[in-house]
């Protein structure tokens, strides 16, 4: 059922490294993205893909990790993505690209989660620096970097407290415990 | 699967208007929302639900249809939505709403498509002539209104040919045609 597969699909950010996510997976995720609604039907994502150690070590040193866990620069070696989509928006197709890339992150990482990966979304990126190291031309706008494995970690959902803090925090044991605004709250009419 | 979800998800603009949809089914859609990931979990989204036939007629005029279709005004009364979700976004909770936006509608569109229905997300909006329709205060955004229904079309994907023409369009029997960019056009690294 797909609300099983949504509430299984939460943000993962320490993976078995060592499990590797073939080329194929990554292409059957990506064509999950192709089928998905497009504004206007413009279609003007591209996508690039990386599942080789050498070419993750290009795209792992630009991302930045968790902005609520101060005290964690990102996952250690062993603990990080196994593959990553990278999500570009093709500026010569379309001169804005609206929440595209948010209808196909989520297909992608729902597909991830039917495969018993999982992932995460990172938009805090250093573009620049990405582009250069991946020879990302410039026709290209690096919208979103999809991170995926196969997770090492528990991801708890809990619902937002009186305070209204909706900070994700990791506890002792490295639970990771991710407040929701509860549903009452976001329908306003 | 997955997958044949993705697949039965088309962009529906006829329905049998006559099919209501219930409020209970628009509520257990947003939650799949509002378990789908947002950017650094701010969850700045909130939802405006309509089922009845009196909201529903203050939606529809404020909505365009189909682009691509120059001799279709949209759907006739008695082919329109059952339903409406409208996505917002709560601006007293973030400056922007970068793609959560598609992520949430696309949730709630394969969730719509698992229980039999198919919608539309529509980002052609009057949006100053809804926001007075409906009083949507000012502090909220709209970012999206998605129509739902129980769809009255076929649609059909098809592969974009070698002019690279996306546009969809329906033929004399009323199928509905969407070209679609073959994944090795898509995939450029």
């Amino acid at each position: 059922m797909l609300r099983d597969l949504i509430v299984k699909n939460r943000s993962y950010r320490r993976f078995f490294q060592e499990q590797a996510v073939d080329i194929d997976t990554l292409r059957e995720l990506v064509d999950l993205a192709r089928l998905s609604p497009s504004a206007a039907n413009l279609q003007p994502l591209k996508y690039i893909l990386s599942c080789t150690p050498e070419k993750n070590a290009l795209i792992f040193p630009h991302l930045a990790w968790a902005g609520y866990l101060k005290d964690w620069p990102g996952p250690c070696e062993g603990e990080r993505p196994a593959a990553y989509i990278i999500i570009l928006g093709d500026k010569r197709l379309s001169e804005s690209f609206g929440c595209d890339y948010g209808i196909t992150a989520q297909s992608i990482l729902l597909g991830a989660t039917e495969k018993g990966l999982g992932g995460c979304m990172i938009a805090s990126v250093e573009r620049d620096q990405l582009r250069k190291d991946l020879d990302v031309p410039s026709d290209y706008e690096i919208l979103l970097v999809l991170a995926l494995g196969k997770p090492k970690e528990t991801v708890a959902i809990e619902t937002v407290g009186p305070a209204g803090d909706i900070k994700y925090w990791r506890d002792s044991e490295g639970v990771h415990h991710v407040p929701k605004r509860p549903l009452d709250e976001i329908i306003i009419g």
